[in-house]
């Protein structure tokens, strides 16, 4: 006996490394001569932050944005001390030394998080500060008037760095994203010495006028389209499958689930398939999700359970129909974008909502 | 500097396992003299199947169902040798011989699992095997037909469950419930020497007709409502409380957030807070959810983003508005089903979609 988890496993992830790396390329070319950084927070939007992080850095990119100080942590010990590393939460109070300790950028976001690092930057070596001013998110970041108040303090803590973050990149033509350029504008001209970074995905697509000194994609490495009504710039960077347990028969009028909320209308085919809501697939794909078996589209059916779903596969080959054969979710022809648009949520959510017993296969970038 | 991983948290998850004991207990007391049995599957409902299953070992609960062989065999590996753990979604092809190394009950869902099961009993010392017939979910289990074209088949493997899974236990007025439990009694009196198990959570409070010879809670044990529209006879056994990060004052007529979609009607106070969907928190809670502050609610304003979420705590004590102090997202004033309610879906999603990032505590049962 050789037990094999990918045999064994329910449903599988591929994650295709290569094409983060080709993502990145396209982003990196179409924000030059800014420079392209890389967000990987939320374990790098599901697909594993080290492992997307190491394969940015051998293509080039050294500077990485992640969410938690946690994770900050996690990813210094995956890929050693030279790239840079910037918290965009920013430090708790009383945290900032933890900040030091593993050489992280805290981004800083009010004028108690300057003040504590002040503290610090006197006593020694510090990694450089990325001050964040608010432009229009009102989620984090200074205010225009702290900003103001803060001039001579950020000029003395050695801050290097100066980001905002845009509310509606996604949607070209709102007016705030040209109010939100015009607010860091002036605040760059205020701190001209920091290197400035505005754009994220959807960002960097706005034109030239939005990429600064720096962007920072993240969603859009790993496939979510950040031209949301034009076609997808980016390759897709996973391919999701799960496998079939039990195919049935089932007769017209009989119940489909949780509820008996789907009836059949004639007589079909059903496929149950090892994935459910709690693997992150959303259970807000009941009724109007689907996957693909073999080039055929198979409707999901009745209400998603929290470890199975099950698909309508009167219309698939006959040959296909067996246990352990797998409905393609995510791939060539349904997209992360499209579960999305059918699960009523962005890609984001459905990337970091990637659940934690696929099995993992990632594929390396070809050399070279 | 001692690192604390609890401080520098962005959020943090309480797991009382005296609660989930307790509900147990509470269980056990309702089905008797039926056997209360455990689901532990979705890792014990996110909240840790291992340690979960370990306190109700303790508390005498010694079998389990997980959903997949990978739980199985990381239960096993957690509780040592002797409890029973039998696997939901059965044997895929091939799989057999991995269940009988870890000495896993496979529920046998349809004839080829069976035949297959049969070929290893003839070779010697398996586990017993569980049978589930499909009574009206039309998701896994033999159905009627193939049942009875197996009676002899299954009586010759030593199988010594038989199960079947209520569609509709969460309305006791369902017409589908009686429609199941006579096709389960059908199905009982043709191999009566097979101890039956038919009621999950909501089938328990269906009344004794449903308990059969053991139960098999799962998500009540967690504190989700197992009679949805009555008071929960369940304590809860999740505590969630996200850190605020940062509080600003906001002008009247500001917007706040992705897609500028929430206006301030008149100045007030904003807590970004450490949290956000890429921990579960639900995205579909953007506009609906809330929080509680040292006993006052404070509104989740605007879409939930990947990392962060801003709550209108215009309405709190001063004195509770400051960096690190945490906002309760799950506790007393707004429990599992509440945030399950106001994000459209069920207190089940809530739990297996409790994240990795959350620094967890657990809270072990009183001894005795």
């Amino acid at each position: 006996m050789t037990p094999d988890p990918a045999s064994r496993a329910g449903a599988i992830l591929e994650i295709d490394l290569g094409a983060v790396v080709a993502n990145w390329r396209t982003l990196a070319a179409k924000a030059a001569p800014a420079t392209c950084t890389a967000v990987v927070k939320a374990n790098g939007y599901g697909l594993g932050a080290a492992r997307v992080a190491r394969a940015l850095v051998t293509a080039g990119c050294n500077r990485f944005f992640v969410a938690t100080l946690d994770e900050g942590i996690a990813l210094r010990q995956a890929l050693g001390p030279k790239p840079e590393i910037a918290v965009l939460n920013g430090p708790l109070p009383g945290s900032s030394e933890e900040f030091v300790a593993a050489r992280l950028m805290p981004v800083l976001n009010d004028p108690n998080q300057i003040e504590a690092w002040s503290r610090l930057t006197t006593r020694g070596e510090c990694p450089p500060a990325m001050i964040h001013v608010d432009t229009g998110m009102s989620r984090l970041g200074l205010s225009p008037m702290e900003f103001e108040a803060s001039i001579e303090h950020i000029a003395s803590i050695g801050a290097a760095f100066l980001i905002s973050h845009l509310a509606c990149a996604d949607t070209p033509a709102h007016p705030l994203n040209a109010i939100q350029r015009e607010r860091f504008l002036a605040a760059r001209h205020r701190l001209p010495g920091l290197k400035a970074g505005l754009a994220a995905s959807s960002g960097i697509f706005l034109g030239p006028e939005f990429h600064f000194d720096f962007v920072r994609p993240g969603a859009a490495l790993c496939g979510v389209n950040p031209t949301p009504g034009s076609p997808n710039p980016m390759h897709q960077a996973v391919r999701l499958a799960a496998r079939m347990l039990q195919i049935r028969k089932i007769d017209s009028g009989e119940s489909v689930g949780y509820g008996a909320e789907h009836f059949m209308s004639r007589p079909g085919l059903l496929a149950t398939v090892s994935i459910g809501y709690a693997d992150g697939w959303p259970r807000s794909l009941s009724h109007r999700g689907c996957g693909w078996l073999a080039g055929t589209r198979v409707p999901l059916i009745g209400r998603l359970s929290m470890d199975l779903a099950t698909f309508d596969v009167s219309a698939a080959a006959p040959a296909e129909l067996y246990p352990g054969n797998m409905i393609e979710l995510i791939g060539e022809h349904y997209g992360v974008d499209d579960a999305a648009a059918d699960a009523g949520t962005i890609g984001y959510d459905i990337l970091t909502s990637l659940g934690a017993r696929y099995h993992r296969i990632y594929r390396e970038p070809d050399a070279g």
